[in-house]
């Protein structure tokens, strides 16, 4: 991504009058008027650790600097001072802070590029991998610090692989945005989310201020800013904020939708007038996560299934072209939408006896349906596909589809209207939305309209880090949004009801889904 | 003294609305949001050591507290969260930095009044009691960090000690305000004082931002703001800023004089619309640093005296009336006069051997007058002043009476057009007007004109940080003061000249001087 707009963190050229008799002015004042001069605001805040080595600095340099200022709450601040014609590279670092899976992107802070990449396994899924459990565990002693000791160490870890493997020393890493639900940010932050999870639902900070890095101990230069998305409330976080800015729906006049699939559905409806959001659980079965045979994203995982109408013959594809050895998410969603197409389940989800033939078994009273047989699998033993499994996954699109039918009846808002339908999340890419149009889990619109996003959480923290428009907007956004608290009223969940089938019970709905 | 004008550091009432469903405001911002109101002004800053506890703070506190803020630069920091009517002392440190006596002085900053105060020797002095053997010593290895580490841990002792005095925890103090020379402020923050006595004498910093007292490790509240008086350059320091403010010249419309007495003659001459000062080097002389019997003020330090023009007979006064051990520098002024009025030394201060009679002895080639016999003296040997000791004081006086010379010529305001004479530092309020008069030191103008203002230096930095005014000011003044460097040609060696006669040469200057 090329850098379009001013940037917020920037390096200076700074030349200044040698002192004299006549000009005696102190080393750091004369830094601070000349720095004054160029950004054209007054006083530049100077903090204390640089001081010290202004007047070396100026003099070695013979008053010829480039410095590296950035702005924050109307003020320019100092970061770092080099000789003229200086030729490091100023990095800074986006970080994707997710439950499970932790994005760091090093970039080029001067021209925006990319410099390189890494993700890993938040290591606090050691301690629990769904979110309640970390904070259940974070109110015993000492589990707060265990939490964000984790994570700090492992991003500290992770940052200076990522910047060694780049040729990059860590102490020239100058800005950090990350972004990630409440929760996350808050054991980033070391702030005890006790009171996120029960009611009223507070978090401790909605808009954190910029902090410097050595608060955290994250071995980047210990002066950088470290940017943390601000949040909506407990169950809207950062993350989804970071997504709105990478969307450019608030650019946009005309009416755009952002979901984020997951075991929260979240959803941003508006444009650059309004904005709307509610987030409602769908239950992890949209991303695979109950399934017998779910598991996440990985070699061997199938990612697409095709069935024959007439054959009933089953086609799949997997991660790496490896034996299968689960499904995922993306998945799941085809593999219902293909045997609802092959008359193999009915409008209710359940089993057609007739139509499954000798793939239907039922194993300890629960009737199964044989995906995989034991000898295509990589396992050595079938992967199949439960009635509970579907059910679960019908609740879970259920829940999807009446969110986005709420969420625009509040405003008046019918699908056609939406002129683009963004899906944002690493998973959201790998959905094919036929498929997830076939089982009613999203509205049956124009193909076209549904854009698939990738890591909007790392792509709105890089762009809050390039740019001083996407920070300002971040925190416009975040105050501007108005947050709908989903009611489980009677209409929620007759509409509920409603959507209890595939792909609905109002067929007109779906006037694709042959 | 009493807070009469707006304080920058304050306790506000800070009550909010409880959070509820319906207002699910995080608890750092709905608290940051409720400030802002009350001081009309956001964003606060909010500490990032402080968000961990507000949660818990404010639930504890049924979200009703008293907070602690303070204004930097246009904006208004969070400092402490207690709970509503919360009856703690808050406290702020007022410090005179001195190369030799460091005092310091504990406030109520709500009050404004004293708590308690207390003095020590700068620990600095065992590297070296002169400023430039400090400056020598710290570009030697370790150097400049031993010099800071003494004066910081000497701070924090003697700190932690008023304030156990005077039953205040040291982490309810939440301001501090430090006036000192541009060294011993260099000293204090760990900077180089390398370029400060070298051309063309640049510190490394004219106006220090606030800074935390966490990074100066004093053992007060860590986020407590530390104010360092600005210093116009390497030879006009905070401290005179200090005393500037604490004269309170600049809201007279008449013009007035400060003068610091010192080694160093600083001198600053104004009204509310302009400031002018230079320093120079007046000698030890008038501290009564280089007599053989001088010493500091203490025990048995005479500091009267009084000749009988008759008689001759020799009356002093000694602090706590102990037997006489030596002399202070107000006590030699006094003792040279007298010895002038009573025809013991003439008006080139030689001794008249006549007058003198049997107390002229001469010693190794030296002529002495023996002013307390060894009977009498508290030392077992008699107390003597020597020919060069006169000679000594006669050329710090001289110095002192033409730099007053050549500041008010600049500007072109006679000595009579001065409103106020302010003499600034302890020493100074001992000296008596009468003698520096008698031996040409001061101006010939009545007696009611000179003012001693004791310790301006602790004053003004119990000023700034008492009030917002008085803290915008002491920045301002140091920007509009215009310095004038005295430079030492033909027609200063000749005022000086004139002046190194008792009162002067020109005898009509000095009419009360008979």
């Amino acid at each position: 991504m090329v850098n379009t707009t001013e940037p917020w963190i920037k390096r200076l050229g700074i030349e200044m009058r040698q002192p004299s008799l006549t000009d005696n002015t102190a080393d750091v004042d004369r830094l601070a008027k000349a720095i004054a001069k160029v950004v054209g605001d007054e006083p530049i805040s100077i903090p204390f650790p640089l001081i010290h080595h202004i007047p070396k600095k100026l003099r070695e340099y013979g008053y010829k600097t480039n410095v590296l200022v950035y702005e924050d709450m109307g003020r320019w601040h100092l970061l770092e001072v080099f000789p003229a014609h200086s030729s490091e590279t100023i990095c800074g670092l986006a970080i994707d802070l997710g439950s499970s899976t932790v994005v760091i992107r090093l970039l080029n802070l001067e021209t925006g590029e990319k410099i390189g990449e890494a993700s890993f396994l938040n290591p606090q899924t050691q301690i629990g991998s769904d979110i309640l459990a970390r904070i259940h565990y974070s109110s015993q002693p000492g589990g707060l610090e265990k939490l964000q000791n984790l994570i700090l160490t492992a991003l500290q870890k992770e940052i200076k692989n990522l910047a060694s493997k780049n040729g990059i020393i860590p102490k020239n890493i100058f800005g950090l945005a990350l972004a990630g639900n409440t929760t996350m940010t808050h054991f980033f932050l070391g702030l005890d989310p006790y009171w996120l999870c029960r009611e009223p639902y507070i978090p401790v900070i909605n808009r954190p201020q910029l902090i410097r890095a050595k608060e955290l101990d994250l071995g980047i230069n210990p002066l950088a800013p470290v940017l943390v998305f601000p949040n909506v409330g407990s169950y809207f976080g950062g993350d989804l904020i970071a997504g709105i800015i990478a969307s450019g729906m608030t650019h946009q006049e005309e009416t755009c939708i952002l979901v984020d699939v997951g075991t929260n559905a979240e959803v941003v409806l508006g444009n650059r007038d309004w904005l709307i959001a509610c987030a409602g659980a769908a239950g992890p079965a949209l991303e695979g996560g109950v399934a017998s045979m779910g598991m996440m994203a990985g070699p061997g995982v199938i990612d697409k299934v095709k069935i024959d109408p007439e054959t009933k013959e089953i086609q799949f594809r997997t991660i790496d072209d490896k034996p299968p050895v689960g499904i995922c998410g993306s998945g799941l969603i085809d593999l219902v939408a293909q045997l609802f197409l092959a008359g193999m389940i009915d409008l209710r989800g359940k089993f057609v006896k007739e139509a499954c033939g000798e793939r239907l078994v039922r194993e300890d009273g629960i009737l199964q349906f044989i995906v995989v047989t034991a000898k295509e699998s990589g396992i050595g033993k079938p992967l199949t596909l439960t009635q509970p499994d579907i059910d679960s996954l019908i609740r879970s699109k259920a829940a999807m589809y009446t969110i986005l039918t709420t969420i625009t009846r509040t405003v008046n808002i019918a699908f056609q209207d939406i002129r683009h339908f963004y899906i944002a999340g690493t998973f959201g890419s790998y959905i094919d939305p036929v498929s997830a149009i076939t089982i009613g889990m999203i509205p049956d619109l124009p193909l076209e309209r549904y854009v698939p996003l990738g890591n909007t959480s790392l792509e709105g923290a890089t762009m809050v880090l390039n740019s001083k428009r996407a920070k300002e907007e971040a925190f416009k956004v975040r105050d501007q949004i108005t947050y709908l608290e989903l009611n489980v009223n009677q209409e929620f969940m007759n509409l509920f009801s409603a959507a209890k089938f595939i792909p609905h019970t109002d067929k007109s709905l779906f006037p694709s889904v042959k």
